[in-house]
């Protein structure tokens, strides 16, 4: 179990040691049965008083997470039915645990729900609305005409075909960036991994959203990295924060997502795009500019990228393609200029010496013709009628003490119950009723805010949409119901 | 620049230094006219003494790589013609240059010269032997059958029809292992670069075979990780020299390729096999096991995996089937069991999500049927006919001094020159002539051997590789003519 103590937070050290260790049993990093460390030893390991130990294992147990055994030990406690019936094979493994790892927290196990018959919890594009057909019968002509895409390696860099359509199509987001400049990745997933594993290390200070993509959190706390977090308000990083942040702490690193922000929705105004610009310029940072689906727009066309300002080389864009288009093929592109693009090409050879070229070469001819555009154009209208049903849906059957933002485009909605109702054990009861959402706290990267959901609205259809989001508002008006409103303890 | 400083290692600092800084230079992460730091900075920020830099700028002032230049500093010479026409538009990146960054060694650039005609330097399969053809015909109807494998995230700890004919499959080598206990990776690279990312952090000591695959220690190295090696003779890693490592500094890991090892080709013996994992058992090591091309005898079938002995989990299994089949799809499997297993799914999640869908599908069918086992009969028949080839001109081109193992496997011959002969320099010339190979210093994690070069017989077809190796022996001839035999000075 490795457990990141951050001296600088403003969160007191019990408290996060209690984060964590909730943390890894809810990824699944901490199994049910699995004994914690002694007080004394954890004391030890991390350099804190056996208090701040002692009460973060009180906390923990009042909470059933873990029992203490007298004269045994302290042991982690199964946390829903589900993940007791795992039936590991109990083969001699012990010495593993032992084993140090640096992997502080991983989220992936919430994110992988598949037994539900509904969705809510993806956030991806159904299916029938991306371009299956049309793809496969380009692979089709591309591999009868060069069948040696299969036997051969592509560039590290990606292949160069791809990187001028790309060079081309970017501009469609004010992004003015030479093929050269330009690397093919295995979705922006592996955008933020290369420029973590390349620029962040123990201690380096990094600005995130909160909340934010949980994917970026655990990867830059995989690096070890000091996280600072800027509320997110319905005009994006609330830009006055991040300027005391960045004056105090001069981070490294500034990871956003300006455009139809996840979970929030929210679209960053140009006017902070060039704020969060200067800031960075300012103490000489990186900014991860993460893009996702800024194509999906309800309305007007959002602000230009915050790359499209950038003449110095501040601004690692990432545009991904994945969810989009084909997640069969998990392409994503980085754009950046100067050293910083060298030594991310070096740290993708690291990786995995470069992108399968068949899945590159799968979606090149699409995105050569206007069909891409077109495709957009479908997207932006169907998932427009989705989110409607949602917001009439809500409109009708939320229970009062809820409330959202209308997301503008993207796939996502945030909805904020009480705040003493904790969407974590919500989700419990949601899945014994075969539905799945996103529960918020995955989303905060420092304090963890309980009461939000991310409500998915792009992968199911309108049937079970429908369906859907009546039986969640159901749910939560019995979880308001049976609970006493009791505000928890003020333990910390 | 990143320079790490290992006290406990048997190179002095000063030439610790020196290593660090050519690796830059020749990875390209140090391009020409870069101003490296004073020596009063570097001392500094290593904290090392004033003498032991100048000692390493000294050496690489007199051996041409920098040059200082007397009130302005020490700059990065041009090491060949070829990197001076990279003709980078100059603009205002400055600034990145203090941005340090966690990447001590990238040897990419080296393996990536595609310009030349003869490729002796590419350790991959002639695309001509790869079933190009059968694949392109399953993918078309896997595709006609199920678009939506275009459209759907794969598991990400792979697709299950997959790992299923993996499972199978992998007991050709002696390993049985569940296909819950596999997971997919984007080739042998991603599996090395999971394990590290994993288990490996600063300080943490990873033992290597010297020499070995340059693209583990990039990313052993880029972890932080202290390497120790130990040298590999007919019969694999030397395991008294392994036992002494061991026994003094008990690693965390012992990375091996212990069948047609790369780049010697030699095979550890089946004792050896079993006394390495007794050492790792003893000390609750992990082993990674490297199994590119074990299919490729040319005799005998090579000795079971040591992954076939293991009970305890003490072995990553590392399957690669992106050189042997197919390059385009970047497909690798790795085998592990236990929480190690767990926490190796946690971190591919962190990674990207999981390997597409497509290229997964792509090769299934040929896995799942007999075409796999007819396919490397066929490679083992073809990759012998070319080794022998090499081995016949060898022995009638090849200068005195120059000596050779011969490969019972894989794609790889190893060449030792006299010890006065640079190989880097000699790849200079080399590619003059439209020829490359690797050169051997690229493979050692430590103390670099420079008289050693991997010639791989497998990519270019017969006229080619004739033409190859008879001129590369004209080249290493005239080498040792025109170079006077002196002993590279006792400077350190």
């Amino acid at each position: 179990m490795h457990i990141e103590i951050q001296r600088k937070a403003e969160i007191s050290l019990s408290k996060q040691i209690y984060l964590s260790i909730i943390d890894h049993i809810r990824s699944g990093l901490l199994p049910e049965g699995i004994q914690l460390p002694s007080v004394r030893d954890l004391s030890k390991q991390l350099g804190v008083s056996l208090v701040t130990v002692v009460k973060a294992y009180n906390k923990l147990e009042q909470e059933g997470f873990i029992t203490s055994v007298q004269g045994k030990g302290t042991f982690v406690n199964a946390e829903t039915e589900e993940i007791a019936d795992e039936g590991h094979e109990v083969l001699s493994f012990d010495w593993q645990l032992s084993l140090q790892d640096y992997l502080p927290r991983a989220q992936f196990a919430r994110f992988h729900h598949t037994s539900e018959k509904i969705h809510l919890s993806s956030s991806m594009i159904d299916p029938g609305l991306l371009p299956n057909r049309y793809l496969e019968r380009e692979i089709h002509q591309i591999l009868s005409k060069s069948p040696r895409i299969l036997s051969q390696y592509g560039e590290i860099q990606g292949d160069t075909g791809l990187r001028n359509a790309m060079s081309e199509y970017l501009k469609n987001f004010g992004v003015a960036a030479a093929p050269d400049n330009l690397l093919v990745t295995s979705g922006s997933q592996q955008g933020i991994d290369l420029v973590a594993r390349t620029f962040v290390g123990p201690g380096d200070v990094v600005v995130m959203e909160a909340p934010t993509y949980p994917g970026a959190i655990d990867v830059f706390r995989g690096r070890g990295a000091t996280i600072l977090t800027v509320p997110v308000d319905a005009n994006g990083m609330r830009v006055d924060i991040l300027q005391n942040l960045c004056d105090k702490y001069k981070p490294k690193i500034i990871y956003t997502i300006p455009t139809f922000h996840n979970p929030t929705g929210a679209v960053m105004t140009s006017k902070r795009r060039r704020q969060v610009l200067d800031i960075a310029q300012s103490i000489q940072g990186i900014i991860i500019e993460d893009d996702p689906w800024g194509e999906i727009y309800f309305n007007k066309k959002p602000p230009a990228a915050i790359k499209s300002m950038d003449h110095y080389g501040h601004v690692i864009y990432l545009k991904g393609l994945s969810k989009t288009l084909a997640p069969g093929c998990r392409i994503g592109i980085l754009a950046a200029s100067g050293s910083i693009f060298n030594r991310l090409l070096a740290a993708k050879a690291n990786a995995d010496l470069g992108s399968p070229l068949l899945t590159q070469k799968a979606i090149l001819p699409f995105i050569q013709s206007e069909k891409i555009m077109d495709h957009m154009t479908k997207l932006r209208t169907a998932l427009k009628i989705r989110r409607d049903l949602v917001l009439t849906l809500l409109s009708q059957h939320a229970p009062s003490g809820v409330s959202w933002v209308i997301p503008q485009g993207g796939l996502n909605l945030w909805l904020s119950l009480p705040s003493w109702i904790d969407t974590h054990h919500l989700l419990v009861e949601a899945r014994k009723q075969q539905l799945t959402f996103l529960p918020g706290s995955a989303c905060y990267a420092v304090e963890q805010e309980n009461h939000h959901l991310r409500l998915s609205y792009s992968y199911i259809n309108e049937q079970l949409l429908h369906e859907g989001t009546t039986r969640l508002c159901n749910i939560i008006q019995s979880e308001i119901t049976s609970k006493t409103a009791h505000h928890s303890s003020p333990y910390f």
